[in-house]
Formats: C-alpha cells, sequence, structure tokens
C-alpha cells in the first residue's frame, strides 16, 4: 500500500467526503463578500460571554455543534475532533474540545491550521481509523489585536500592508459515509523562510511557503493550475497575492482567474481592512461557506484550497527573529451525484 | 478496513517502528536519575546560543539531526516531521523544522505532545501515507519560566505541588523498514476538567485525564493494567501519580509496580525539583533514553507510554479559567529480534 505521490504529496484513495459544514462570522464578516453565504453571523462579537477569548470559543464550539447536526449525526457518533487556534497553547480549540467528550488533536499551523486539520482528519478517515472525524477552527479580531499587537483600547493606527484577523469558525464533518465533496490529496508543506521580519506584512512573510507547496503540489500530482476551478490561498491578502502570483510566474507557473485569496476576497473595499481578512477563521470560514456552497452549485469542481500561516509569536519578533511561512494544501473534488444550479 | 478498536482507540498493523531515537538533555537533568541513559548532556544550558529560546530550538535541532543519523537516513529520505512544544505558537518546533526542508506538521498537546506525535505519526507511517516520519518534542527549563512563570531574575519561591520543566528535548524516527521497537495501539484522549484551578498543580489537573485514556484504553483492548510491563505517564509528578492511582483504584483498576511517572523519575530526591519534572521534553526524553533502551535490554516487553497535558494558557489563568487536561497513549511492543541482555 503506497498511498504517497511524489515528495510531499498523498492520495485518498478511498474519497474522504466532507458530509457537512458551517460557518459562523462577526457583525463585520457578515458585512463583506460572504454575507449571504455564511450560517450564522453575530449582532454582537461577544457573543454574550464575558471576554473575547470566551466568544472565540463559543464560536467554535456553535460551529462544531452544528455542522454535527447537520450531518445528522449525534455528538458520541464523532469519533475525533482536530484543532487549533491563533491564541496561546491553542485553548479556544482545546477548551472547547472539553464540552463534547471526545478524542480531540491539538494540531497548530497559524492560519494553514484549517488545511492541516483537514490533511491529518483525512488520512485517519481514510486510513479506515475513524468513520466520522470534525476538523475545526476559529480566530477573533479583538483576541487576536491584544494578543500579538497592542490592546485595544489603545486605538492603534495600522499600517498599510496590515490585515485584519477574521471573527469567524469553520467546522467540517469528514467521513467515508454521506454525501458531500471529496477530499482526494493533500500536500504537506515544509518551513518556509525568506527573512521577513516585519510583523506587519504577513502576506509577504507567507507566500514564499504558499509557492513552495503550490509547486510541490502540480510537481507531485503532474497537474498544472490549469486543472484547478480553483486554487485558494488562505490569507494571503491583497499584497501577499500579488508576490505569490509574481513568485509563481518566475518559477513559469501562471496563475490566472483561477486563482483567489481567502483574505483577499473576505471584506469590500470599503472596510478598511487594508490588505484584507486574515487568522485561522478566514480561510475556515471561506471554505465552509461560499466554496463548498459554489461546489454544490457546479461552479466548482475541483479546488486546490491551500491555507497559509505565519509562524512567529510576540517573543520570536521582540528577539529579532524572522518570520517563516507554511502553507498545506488539499484538493477537494466536487460530489457529481449533487445537483448543478449554476447561479 | 476498520482500524479503530472500541471507542478511542486504533491499531496499526503493520507496526510501524521506532527505528531509531535521541535524547539531548540540559545539566540538571544530566545529574538526575537517568543520567547513564541520555545521549547527550549539556554542559551550558545555553547550548552556545544567545537567548534560551534559541538553546530550545538547537536542542530539538540537534535530537532531531542525531536521531535521522541514527537511523542511517538522509535528511531528504524523512518524509515528514511532526512536532510541538510549549512556547506561544509553538516557535521551538516550527523555527527548527525550517533548518530540514521537509514536510512539517505543528501539534499542540502540553506535556502529551510526543505521544500525540506518536499516534499520528504511527498512523501515517502504518497508512502507507509517508515513509519515514520524525516525532520530535522538547522544552527548557528557561523558557517556560519566563512565560508561563516569573521572570527568571525573580528568583520566585516555589510552591511545594510545583514541577520542573525539563530542559531536553527527545525524537524518534518512525517507519515501516527496519528494526525497533513497535507501535501497535494508540488511544487518542478527550480533554478531561475536573475543576482544578492551581497552576502550581498541574498533576492534580492532569491526572483525571490519565485515567480517562487509561479506562478507555483498558476498555477497548479488553486488556487491564497486568498486561503491561511498564505504564509510563507523562509528568504527572509524585502527587499527580498518587491522585491517579487513587482514581484509578477507584474505578476498579490497580496500577501496581509497573507502574510510573516520567516526571516522578527523572529527577532524585536531592534536586530540589519538588513532585519532580515536567515538560514536553520530560517523557520526550525519558521515552527516547531509558523506555527504549530497556525494551532493547528486554526488561520491558510492552509497554503503555500515556503522556499527559495540562491545558492553560496564563490568560486562560489569569481569566480565572480552569486547567483542563489530555493524555494520548501508544503501545510499545518489544522488538523480539533484539537480543536479551538484562542487566
Amino acid at each position: 500500500m503506497n498511498n504517497k505521490l511524489g515528495d510531499q504529496t498523498i492520495i485518498f484513495n478511498n474519497k474522504p467526503r466532507i458530509i457537512s459544514n458551517y460557518s459562523i462570522v462577526g457583525e463585520k464578516e457578515g458585512n463583506g463578500n460572504f454575507k449571504d453565504y455564511f450560517h450564522y453571523i453575530l449582532k454582537d462579537d461577544l457573543f454574550g460571554e464575558k471576554s473575547f477569548e470566551h466568544a472565540e470559543q463559543k464560536m467554535l464550539q456553535f460551529a462544531i455543534e452544528h455542522s454535527i447536526k447537520n450531518a445528522n449525526l449525534k455528538i458520541n457518533e464523532i469519533d475525533l475532533i482536530i484543532g487549533g487556534d491563533l491564541l496561546n497553547q491553542i485553548i479556544s480549540a482545546s477548551f472547547t474540545a472539553r464540552h463534547f467528550d471526545r478524542p480531540f488533536l491539538g494540531v497548530y499551523g497559524a492560519c494553514s491550521t484549517m488545511a492541516e486539520s483537514l490533511a491529518i482528519g483525512s488520512a485517519f478517515v481514510n486510513g479506515g481509523y475513524f468513520n466520522n472525524v470534525v476538523c475545526a477552527t476559529g480566530t477573533h479580531f479583538s483576541t487576536a489585536e491584544r494578543q500579538y499587537r497592542f490592546p485595544l483600547e489603545l486605538g492603534n493606527q495600522r499600517p498599510p500592508t496590515s490585515q485584519w484577523t477574521v471573527t469567524g469558525a469553520g467546522s467540517s464533518v469528514l467521513s467515508l459515509n454521506g454525501t458531500g465533496h471529496k477530499i482526494t490529496k493533500a500536500t504537506l508543506g515544509k518551513v518556509t523562510d525568506y527573512g521577513i521580519k516585519d510583523v506587519n506584512n504577513m502576506g509577504a512573510a507567507m507566500a514564499p511557503a504558499a509557492m513552495s507547496t503550490l509547486i510541490s503540489h502540480f510537481q507531485d500530482t503532474k497537474t498544472t493550475p490549469d486543472d484547478y476551478d480553483l486554487i485558494l490561498t488562505g490569507d494571503l491578502g491583497k499584497l501577499g497575492s500579488e508576490i505569490l502570483m509574481d513568485l509563481m510566474e518566475h518559477n513559469g507557473y501562471k496563475l490566472g482567474k483561477n486563482y483567489n485569496d481567502c483574505g483577499q476576497m473576505m471584506f469590500n473595499n470599503n472596510q478598511k481592512t487594508f490588505q484584507g481578512g486574515s487568522g485561522c477563521g478566514c480561510s475556515a470560514t471561506v471554505l465552509n461557506s461560499y466554496v463548498l456552497k459554489k461546489m454544490d452549485e457546479g461552479v466548482f469542481k475541483n479546488v486546490l484550497f491551500a491555507a497559509t500561516g505565519a509562524l512567529l509569536s510576540t517573543l520570536s519578533s521582540q528577539q529579532g527573529d524572522t518570520v517563516p511561512g507554511i502553507c498545506h494544501a488539499v484538493v477537494i473534488e466536487r460530489d457529481e451525484s449533487k445537483k448543478e444550479n449554476k447561479k
């Protein structure tokens, strides 16, 4: 049995399916470009909690619960929850997992965490280890700002290369039983460091990692960008996406109209988020709303979801370290049993 | 294909082997109970670096490099590195992975990270996704103290229930090709919360999680504690181990002389570590030195390695949250082709 393809890619021959999904976002995100696609939009970013950290946990719990419900499963039919988040010691995911009384694997890939969870989850489901696996992640603007940058009360000015951490959580249920789009391959990324030190330019820090994983993916699978309806990076933002396109072209790969970026797509131009959205909640909510919905409709049939993460802590930056990036990618193929309904 | 057993346990029918391993520790650990078993003992806890954080990364890199070398493999023959650590955003593992230019999965299970890595790594190797997978983790007393507790310079008095974060890193190479002890099962743990809030009593916080995973393991695999030569928890420490034994007995399981705890075993009584060692480096270095060596000798033939983690951040504690725990367990069976040499 060899489920490896090329250097970094693995194949899931049993084709684990995303049998259900759920997205919940904050008010600002709910006024953005995907307002018609999210399952639930908060009216209050505290979500009735006393702290933003507890609100982040509650969003994640809400997304997981509803994705399980949408799969017509009971919580005790879930075999494993895989998740992570941006807070120190991934407390959002860990604390949330406590409410489900099911096995939990904590993972961390910064904003690539959704793709990392899906890759590990697919391997577990494909290998017959577990039947139903939940992959979930989320972030909150207000928790990330005060952990990584400045106290919210300071009202600090944001530099033009900065991105806006998405308030939101997304959850996907993977299984071999049921209907849904299929995860057929995963390309696990390398930590890639081009020496960027500007913590307000995450797009530049992550673009080389996205390039590394995309090129490895195309080489391993003997595909080209044209083989996909949609190549979607995590949250490089506008500037980071342009850097990626340049880097790819320099290496002989032209990313055309089928390329986009979750961070770039999340907000509209009037929302003053500069380069766009970021945070694990960004790609998690875009995937678990717009992307899977458009796959339902038949608009996208073959998606390369390549979430990107910037690897740093406040301490590493204070000590003068660079910001390496990582990017994990999964291929999602349309469930052709679903009726097409292109709008 | 069903590789699931009971509720939380998975089976690795292809029996991934630990084909090599390596442990590196600090000076204090090198004066402890396992001084004759570690591969490398530092003379200087800074390991020639300018910060303890960089020393932690260097230890991890050193352990990974030497475990690969001991497996007679070149770095480009490694398919995947899985690892994590206790620092915010697991920068030690992420930054270290950068030096190898190989795919990397970041995981976080606090001090259970070594067992979590081995469980995921075994699933990947067993499933034919990757041939050679490195699982590694480490901690440093001085980085953990200043991140989680007080500035080192303060010389703060430590409470009697506290443990001492181990300075050390351990690495195991998993493969289906080669000789070595076999990982045959893994029981993935649930996040378990008994409401402990005392951040200086991690043993009490983690013991319920250890109980949960051990009982699930025994039920899933239809085994009893007597079926193992060694049941080894991660780093409950002395008090936590006693709590675990009480909890287990209350549930009808008697942990006898075959039970021990890495934290409890690490230091001798003159080393003033109170309840013993802690940190992901604790169970990682004990496993990758003493335990595997004693398995080589034939002293242990069937080991249940159940690493435990306390899930908290400084922020979660400051906000009054409890400290849930998690415990992941793997079964390691002796490679009977190795010549016995019981001392």
